[in-house]
C-alpha cells in the first residue's frame, strides 16, 4: 500500500477555508457584516423586494421586469398544488415526528411523482426548481396543519407566495403587515453563501442524481442544531427565561456553567449578522401588535448582556435569534421554525445547484487513512 | 466588501485532493488496486466473511468473536420489521417511480417513527445504525415487491441477513449458492473510502441533524449516474448490445462517437477495481447456472475490447460492470440495482458517520464570489 497515505498531512476538518467553486449567487462579508444576493444588499432587498422577486434574482442574476416577474409568479402559482398521495404520505407519519423529518419525507415523496425528475439538465432542473419553490411552502403548510390534526388547505391562486403560504398554514388570510413581516423573513433567509445545507445539496446533486434528492439532503442538513435547527432552540431558551427581569440571573448562571448562548455567534460573522438587525426591528413591531412585548424585551435584554460579555470576541446576535420571536408571534409552533427556513432557503439551494451544474464535478474529497493496512483474517473459532 | 474575496484563488472543484478527516474504517489504493476494510483485504473478506461480520468489522474495527457476532446478528434480526405505515407510504407512491426515490422516501419516513432520532450521540446513533442496516434491506425488499404489484413479505428471523433479504425480495428462500453470491456482492459494496455518498452522509450529519437525514442524503447521492446509478446503466448497455458477436461493432461505433463506456474507469482506481475481479468470477458462475452465459460472454468481450483500447490510460472495469450481470441473473430488475448497493453501503455510511461524530465539525467550505458587489436596487417600473 502507498506509504504516504499513512503519513500525517494537513487536513481541512469541516472543510474550513477550502474553496469549492466560483459563485455569483451571493456573498457574505463576515467582518463587515454584509450580505448580498447577486450584488444587492440584503437591506435593500428587505426594504424594497418581495420573496418572489428575490427568488427570481437569485435564480437568474437580475431583477425581473414587470413582465418577467408576472410570468415567474404565474409559474409558481401553477405549481402550488401537490398530489393527494403526498398528503396521504404525510398523514401516515406520526404527528409527534419532527416537522423537518415530515418535510424531508414529503419532498422526497414529491420526487417520486415527477417522471422527469432524473434528467439532470439546467433546463429541466430549473423547472423542477420552480416547482420546489412553490411546493416547499405547500408541503410545509400541510405539515403544520396535519401536526395539529386539521386538514391541509388548498392554495389560493389569487394570493402572492407568502400570503398564500400563511393562508395554507393558518387557514385564513393574514393581514398585510403580518404578510409583509413573513415576506421579509423569507427574503432574509433565501441565501447565505456556501452554508452547510447548500453545500450538502450541491454534494448530493454532483452525482447527477436529481434535484429532489439534493433538496432532501438540504432539508436534512438544515434540520440540525448546528444549522437551521438553532432558531427553534433560541426561542425555547427565551421562553424558558420567561421575562426581562430574569435575564441577568440566567446569563450569570449560563456563564458559570460555561454554556453557549443560542442565537449568538456565527462561523462567518464576526460582527452583527445584518439579518438579525432587520429582524430585530420587525420583532419589536410584530410582538407589540400581538401583545407579546415581554418576549421581545426579554430578547433585547439577553442580546445586550451577551453582546456586552462576548462582543469583543466577535460573538453577536445571529439570524436565529429574532426569527424565533417573530415566528412565535405569527402563531407558528417552535418545532415548525426550521421548516420556515426551508420555505425560504429553497431559492438559494436551487440557484447554487443550477449554477454548479453546467461544469459539474463530483464532490469526492479524500480521507486520511490512519488505520491498519495488513490485517490477516482469522477464523472465528480462533479469535 | 473585502477585496480579496473577488480575486482569483486556487480552488478545489469537486474537492479533489482535499483531505477532510482521518479515518481507520477503510482505504483504497487506486494505483495498486487494493481495497481494505479496517486493514483486511477485500479478497479475504469476500472469501471468508459474511455481510454481518463485515458490517461488524466496519462499525467496531475488529472481527467479532462468535458471541459478539451472535449478539450483533440477533440485534439485526430484532430490528428487521418496519411499521405498517411505512409500507403504506411506499404504496402511496407511483409504481413507476425510481426505486431509489422510493427507498429515499421510505427511509425518511422510518425516521419519523423513531422518537429518539434526534439525539446525536455515538451510543444513540450506533443503535439507529443497527436498525438502518437491518431496515435498509426490509425497505428495499418492500420496494421491489410493491413495484411488481405484490405485497411485501415479512422477515424470517430464522434466516441470516442476506438470505432473509432475498426471501423478502423474492418471496421464496434462495439456494445457498445464490445466497452466497449476493452475500459476497454485499460484502464488496459495504465501504469504499471517502466516496461521494459517504461524504454526503457525513456532510448532512455534521449539523448534528440525525442519522436518518444523513442516510437519506447518502441514498440521494448514490442514486446518481456518476455514483451508484452506474450499475443500472452498465447492465442496460450490455442488454442493448445483446450478444458477444455484436460487441466489436458496438465498441467501434462508441469510439467513433467519442462516448464513454459505462462500468469502466474510476476516479480512484488507475488499474482493475479489485471488486470487479471478484465479481467477474461470480458473474461467470451465476450466469452459467441461470442459463445466461451469453450475458457474461458479452460482458467479457466488452471488457477485453475496452481495456485493450483504454487500459494504458488507466481505464479498467469497475465494480458496476459485473454487479449488473449478477443482479440480473438473480432476478432483480435493472432499476433496483442501485438499491442493492444501498443495502450494502449502509454499513460503511454508518461506520464513517459514527467515526466522525465525537470530534464533529460542521462541513462548511467557502465559495469564491465572482459576482457583482454593489448593485443598486431599481424600482420595477424603471427596469
Amino acid at each position: 500500500m502507498a506509504k504516504q497515505a499513512v503519513e500525517k498531512t494537513e487536513y481541512a476538518r469541516g472543510l474550513e477555508g477550502v474553496v469549492t467553486n466560483e459563485t455569483a449567487v451571493g456573498y457574505v462579508d463576515g467582518v463587515k457584516g454584509q450580505l448580498v444576493y447577486r450584488g444587492y444588499s440584503i437591506e435593500d432587498l428587505a426594504e424594497h423586494s418581495s420573496y418572489e422577486e428575490t427568488a427570481y434574482l437569485l435564480l437568474f442574476g437580475k431583477l425581473p421586469t414587470q413582465q418577467e416577474l408576472d410570468g415567474f409568479k404565474a409559474k409558481l402559482v401553477s405549481y402550488r398544488s401537490i398530489p393527494g398521495q403526498v398528503i396521504d404520505v404525510l398523514k401516515a407519519l406520526p404527528r409527534s415526528a419532527h416537522p423537518m423529518a415530515m418535510l424531508r419525507t414529503g419532498i422526497s415523496a414529491l420526487g417520486c411523482f415527477n417522471p422527469k425528475a432524473d434528467q439532470a439538465t439546467v433546463e429541466n432542473d430549473t423547472e423542477i426548481g420552480f416547482k420546489l419553490i412553490a411546493q416547499m411552502a405547500t408541503v410545509t403548510a400541510a405539515v403544520a396543519r396535519i401536526r395539529k390534526g386539521v386538514d391541509p388547505v388548498d392554495p389560493d391562486p389569487s394570493l402572492d407566495h407568502t400570503a398564500n403560504f400563511l393562508y395554507m398554514a393558518g387557514g385564513e388570510k393574514a393581514d398585510p403587515f403580518i404578510t409583509r413581516v413573513m415576506d421579509v423573513a423569507l427574503i432574509l433567509h433565501a441565501d447565505h453563501g456556501n452554508n452547510a445545507s447548500t453545500f450538502s445539496c450541491m454534494a448530493v446533486n454532483s452525482s447527477l442524481s436529481d434535484l429532489y434528492s439534493a433538496i432532501v439532503a438540504g432539508i436534512g442538513s438544515l434540520k440540525g442544531p448546528l444549522h437551521g435547527g438553532a432558531n427553534e432552540q433560541a426561542l425555547k431558551e427565551l421562553l424558558s427565561i420567561g421575562s426581562q427581569d430574569r435575564v441577568d440571573d440566567y446569563v450569570k448562571k449560563r456563564l458559570e456553567e460555561k454554556k453557549k448562548f443560542i442565537g449568538f455567534g456565527h462561523r462567518v460573522y464576526k460582527t452583527y449578522d445584518p439579518r438579525a438587525k432587520i429582524l430585530g426591528r420587525y420583532s419589536k413591531e410584530v410582538t407589540e401588535r400581538k401583545g407579546m412585548d415581554h418576549l421581545h424585551e426579554t430578547a433585547r435584554r439577553l442580546e445586550e448582556q451577551v453582546v456586552a460579555e462576548f462582543g469583543e470576541r466577535g460573538i453577536f446576535t445571529n439570524v436565529d435569534f429574532y426569527s424565533g420571536t417573530i415566528y412565535h408571534s405569527l402563531g407558528f409552533e417552535a418545532p415548525m421554525f426550521t421548516t420556515l427556513f426551508a420555505v425560504s432557503r429553497i431559492a438559494g439551494w436551487v440557484a447554487r445547484i443550477l449554477e454548479y451544474l453546467p461544469e459539474n464535478r463530483l464532490f469526492r474529497p479524500r480521507a486520511l487513512y490512519v488505520g491498519e493496512l495488513e490485517a490477516h483474517y482469522i477464523p472465528i473459532d480462533q479469535r
